[in-house]
């Protein structure tokens, strides 16, 4: 029998809940499966059986019993709360790590562990983020896209991490179609989505009303929703954004594009602020995260929720199964 | 044994589902009350007992058989879907109407079934919507705030009906403040909260992370916070919006204000599309109204969903009920 290839875990910032919540996670999973295997140091994972390996096919086979770990071993002592730039390299190195053994076929997917952004620039990072990052280890064909999860719904943010005023500034007809086009590409690649339907949320309330409260709706939220049915794709919208999130609204599409961070991340952290997931679409190897942050506040405490993490898990999984059979049918 | 006085419900768009859910509320209602007075034409309450009054006072004893009805014929008949600007003048006197009945006390409240402004504002009607028209007939001492309420959630958009472009051009310390505070005054007198815990919403994502993402964070919404506090207001934030409407975050405040119209109007209507109520704060009427439009595309068709109709008189009787407590100790 050919068991699947694992997952591969990051450690993420050392000094947040990542080692917490992949303890967890392992004692949810290890019946159940996914295996997945952890990039970091061992001493993150108190209270929990390890075995190191060097070898990620190593670890399916023994996940039952104890959390596989691929040794990548920390510079400096972990203090919960208090990063230590130091540690900043074999925090990037796991990352590299994992992405290379995905590459290679070696692992499923990939899935992260926050990082502390601004520890790692410390250091000398010089990635936007975690994803541009990953984007640029494993790049596809198109813009990597910011998929959230959550009971129910997926969202993506057609912009991120940027201004409101400058969100509203970036918006083009060529922004959105790429996005729209990626995220397309992604559900029938990794969600096995044959004809995925996405629904384009408008900028303005009410979707503009016409013109009359604001013109993007109008000018190119419209435009692009038309260029994107050109290229094929069930996309409807604009549609007011208040209204876009309700079940009944949810059920009539696959993905909702929200054409700013909160106007996607709200609706998703309100309904499922413990088991939402973070996925990267259109990179070349598979990538899920928690959707949260290093909670540094809380680390060390072990009163992390692992929800979050063993979700993305699952989800890496699935992911990477429908990969697979597109690959290898 | 003297009965409250009844709550008065105003017709809205007759071409719409006013009518219909008038009459589902009712029969939902006659036993377990409020009572309420309807405000408009009888042909326009199909398939229950109704009952012609002169007075609001005669409404509360004959609830339970019939639903009252204050009359105000209509000029042109009605067809569903297709309002007629000809009786855009007995819809507006059916609001000057419930509003007179309020300031003289023979009605507790008044509840406002959708209208369609278009129609009105085609007929002469030279106001910017449903709630300035309100605030004109019985203003208060500070600005009219809506509030809207859901599943657990108080929100308050501190800009609305304006293009999220200008919304962010609006944005002042003045108005947050402003806002703010009618909101605090709003919750103490019609919500029978001593001290009412406000949450600020972030423009910005993650609030602007420190002015990196954006300045108005920062420069406009903390010092508002800080405003509110020195009037001595339990005001906190700015919080990223995303993570603001979880049930946990919930739990820590009596009301959000978001920055603009769909940072507060999405997760009330994510959490709870059909039993969400809209409350004018800052009249010197109580005044609520049901969350949704004049539903044009399914009227007449006796699907309309009564919900948040029901709600919304449940929540006048309940803030009638406080506001008569202070004014009465």
């Amino acid at each position: 029998m050919t068991l699947p290839p694992p997952l591969a875990l990051t450690m993420g910032e050392p000094a947040g809940i990542g080692g917490e919540i992949a303890a967890r996670a392992w004692a949810a999973l290890r019946e159940s499966g996914p295996a997945f295997l952890f990039l970091g140091d061992v001493a993150l994972l108190p209270g929990i059986p390890t075995r190191t390996v060097t070898e990620p096919a190593e670890a399916a086979g023994l996940f039952r019993e104890a959390l596989p770990v691929l040794p990548l071993p920390l510079a400096a002592p972990v203090r919960p709360g208090r990063p230590d730039a130091r540690n900043a390299p074999p925090v990037i190195a796991a990352i590299e790590r994992a992405v290379a053994l995905a590459l290679e076929g070696r692992v499923g997917g990939v899935v992260t562990n926050p990082i502390q952004k601004s520890v790692l620039t410390a250091a000398g990072f010089r990635h936007p983020g975690h994803t541009e990052f990953l984007a640029a280890l494993a790049p596809g064909d198109g813009p990597p896209v910011m998929l959230l999860t959550a009971a129910g719904l997926r969202a993506v943010p057609v912009t991120i991490h940027q201004s409101l005023r400058s969100a509203i500034e970036s918006l083009t007809v060529e922004r959105i179609v790429a996005i729209g086009r990626a995220t397309a590409a992604g559900l029938r690649q990794d969600f096995g989505i044959a004809a995925p339907r996405l629904a384009l949320a408008g900028l303005n309330p009410h979707a503009g009303e016409d013109g009359t409260m604001g013109t993007e709706d109008r000018d190119i939220v419209a435009p692009a929703v038309a260029a994107l049915r050109a290229w094929g794709i069930d996309a409807r919208g604009p549609y007011p954004a208040d209204t876009l999130f309700t079940p009944q609204a949810r059920a009539g599409y696959d993905a909702a594009l929200g054409m700013y961070h909160d106007q996607a991340l709200i609706p998703v952290k309100t309904l499922d602020m413990h088991g939402g997931v973070n996925v990267t679409l259109g990179l070349s190897v598979v990538r899920t995260s928690p959707d949260h942050g290093t909670a540094l506040d809380i680390a060390g405490q072990d009163r992390a929720d692992p929800g979050s993490l063993i979700a993305a898990l699952r989800l890496a999984a699935e992911l990477a199964a429908h990969r697979q059979r597109r690959e290898c049918p």
